[in-house]
């Protein structure tokens, strides 16, 4: 038998089991954000620690942390071999508005071959597969073909506020050749993909100060500069008619998308008509000479995320207001700089700033982009392990939003970073009637058992980024 | 004796007695805008007609409407001379903070030659001037050197919501050659103004909706328009860096201000530092070309009075919000037509509406500009009352604001409307602490008798508009 054939045959046997062994896990009401379920917090962690020792993992520990504690576990017997660091959080989102779903949140149910529970799909689900493919190939096989470690925290959901750290702290023993993270999406039902980078954070808030105090439009209108309007022309002059962020610089560091990256993405069969339904639009914008995907997921952006001034109630108040201000973020991109940009921000401000007025900047959090090459052997690996359980070509993507945690991996311990995904967009992460089809599960416990085997195949050397 | 010696005498003699009767209509609490007040507005009424008819006023009347009262009255028998019209107001803005007041508002006190209370200045004391003046010809003389005709309203203060009606439907009663107005300001302490035009209003708002609900713009973020940024864009586009609005006509009839105009504001001795310490910038900024007062009296605006849109909280959101909007007012001058200029901004927004958006606009209330020619004489023998009084020459001045109502009677009965004010700015209309400067209440009464007779030296036909 193959290894493949072996996952199969363990994964058919074992089906009802697991699903009875995760229904338990998402029984559990992990809630990271809210303070009455830090001891679920604790029992979930417990749950996943018995279920690595089952699987056959060793060292196991559950680290304290500032905040919810990390699991720790690894497999270290392939010597010579790479070794594999699983990434993955066993915290989920609140459950409000408990009216909308159909069954309680934390009592799982198949109907349809979709398990419904909260953190079905993201993230305990697709944790839980990781350790299942462990366990698969210790029970057929009695070993693993590479090194494993498994870190699994409590605070995704909530920023990771201490994973940063506590990765800072144990540096030596996270040491790994590539990471594995499953909690990102799919590219649609049937449609496997490999995520290999990430788009970045950085943002500003502009606060435009006129007159002291509100002044009347009518004594005052016209002689006085209105802080709205001056910040409207601040706000318009970022970008052209054609969507191009006119701020110097911004565009200096941009990694520009290979060839290769551009056809793959040509593939994947952008279906325009159904975004403008889905997002309901009658037309689609952005920067000129790109693609949707490529505007999207290798193009960095800057995104006015609110603004307020004035009067805002019902009818009209013919004040000159005193101030008002916006909220902009951009995403970032290989090889951005969240300070550099920050930096040009403010130069570009500073240079449109209309006379009349003052103008404030100050900075929000930020996250780098991060990416792992496209033709690097542990994406290609992944989409070929895709391929032989799903037999479609598999879709290399990137990803548009940002998880700052996964730029601390890559910065920190300097490893490829390879995001295989299982769920899909429609899901409901984060809302009510979160679920996870079973098929995907079914398929991507092969496809992680099989990923084990094709990363065997080549030395750490080959696998440095 | 001259008509100013007599006057003189007369009101030097009263003065104490006046005083008293003055506080006695302070002390009614004559509140519009609520309604427990009801009452006292009745009372306020009676009052203020008992004081018409010892003053010699014929055909009192306190005419109902679906408000508070209007109160008629006239004195007609000074034949083939001209009629003046004078309007002004019984009712007065609540008092909220009460805290604040140093004596209650309906309390009234002379405290260093200034009267607090509520309405002392805004504008029963200016109304019983007008009444006092009456008197004191009639009992100084036995009759006016012109006919009158009293129309005192109870609604001012919230908007005179059924005047309008009343004018239309009393035409012939109100018809007269020239209606003074005593309800505004002076241009400074002893620097007496007659105000000859205010400005119209009108007004859009405009929402741009974008997707159907807010997005994620890690996911959308530079494939969706933004509606911030697309009004921003329509915001922006407004106005050129020099304050020059550029909609399409928008100056198209505006009235060029006369060399005269532009002298006689020029005379004023405008203090820039003054007005940028008051209001709290260090620049001021408006149309190129104007100085202030010509940007403020005579020149139209497009000022922004409030913008909304996305996530205004406290830190950072990244949304790419569904839908943002503005309400904008536009103030017009003399012969801008309301409905036209709503026509005109349509148009721009709809030329430069940015693609991926929709963008719908509606209309506020409107209200036409007015003016009386700055040489009509009507407006110059304001001028020289009040420089035979205050010895000083007289400031011809436009107001920024817009009075709707002086625009209905300039509009209905085609008359030349005269605002002689006796307030000053800095004497807290609408705000704890309003009070009357007395110079101005015992100088006003002389200027008010002496244009009883620079209005009487015109024919009717002199003074057509």
């Amino acid at each position: 038998m193959t290894h493949l054939e072996k996952l199969d045959h363990h994964f058919k046997e074992k089906r009802d089991e697991h699903l009875e062994q995760l229904k338990g896990f998402l029984r559990i009401p992990s809630i990271s954000s809210l303070s009455e379920h830090k001891k679920d917090m604790q029992v979930a962690a417990e749950w996943l620690m018995d279920s690595c020792k089952t699987a056959g993992l060793e060292n196991l520990s559950i680290d304290e942390t500032d905040g919810h504690p990390v699991i720790y576990g690894d497999w270290l017997h392939a010597e010579g071999k790479p070794t594999i660091l699983v990434y993955g959080h066993y915290d989920v989102q609140p459950v409000d508005p408990l009216n909308l779903w159909v069954s309680g949140p934390f009592e799982p149910e198949v109907r349809d071959n979709k398990l419904f529970a909260r953190g079905a799909s993201d993230d305990k689900g697709q944790v839980f597969m990781h350790v299942k493919a462990v366990e698969a190939l210790m029970q057929e096989t009695g070993s693993l073909p590479v090194n494993v470690k498994f870190i699994i925290e409590g605070e995704e959901e909530i920023g990771s506020p201490h994973l940063e750290k506590y990765i800072e702290a144990n540096k030596e023993k996270l040491a790994a050749d590539v990471i594995v993270i499953s909690d990102t999406g799919m590219q649609g039902p049937g449609q496997p993909a490999v995520c290999y980078g990430l788009r970045g954070l950085t943002g500003v808030q502009i606060d435009v100060q006129g007159p002291k105090g509100d002044l009347h439009s009518g004594l005052y209108g016209g002689g006085v500069q209105n802080p709205i309007h001056a910040l409207a022309e601040i706000l318009a002059s970022f970008r052209d008619q054609e969507g191009t962020i006119t701020v110097d610089g911004f565009y200096d560091n941009v990694r520009p998308l290979s060839d290769e990256e551009r056809e793959a993405y040509k593939a994947l069969g952008f279906n325009e008509e159904a975004l403008k339904e889905e997002v309901g639009v009658t037309e689609l914008f952005g920067e000129k000479g790109f693609t949707h995907f490529e505007r999207t997921w290798a193009r960095p952006t800057l995104e006015v995320n609110g603004v307020f001034g004035g009067f805002s109630g019902e009818g009209i108040k013919t004040v000159l207001p005193a101030e008002a201000g916006a909220k902009i973020t951009c995403r970032l991109v290989p090889d951005q700089d969240p300070d550099e940009i920050v930096k040009k921000l403010k130069a570009h401000i500073e240079k449109h700033k209309p006379v009349g007025v003052t103008v404030t900047v100050s900075e929000f959090d930020k996250g780098k982009p991060f990416i792992t090459p496209f033709d690097h052997p542990a994406i290609q690996a992944a989409g070929r392990s895709y391929e032989k359980v799903y037999n479609v070509p598999t879709a290399y993507t990137r990803g548009g939003g940002s998880i700052p945690i996964v730029a601390a991996f890559d910065e920190i311990l300097g490893l490829p970073v390879v995001l295989m995904g299982f769920g899909l967009d429609t899901e409901n992460f984060h809302a009510p009637n979160e679920h996870f089809h079973l098929e995907n599960f079914d398929q991507g416990l092969r496809v992680i058992g099989d990923y084990y085997y094709e990363i065997a195949g080549f030395t750490k050397d080959e696998l440095k980024k």
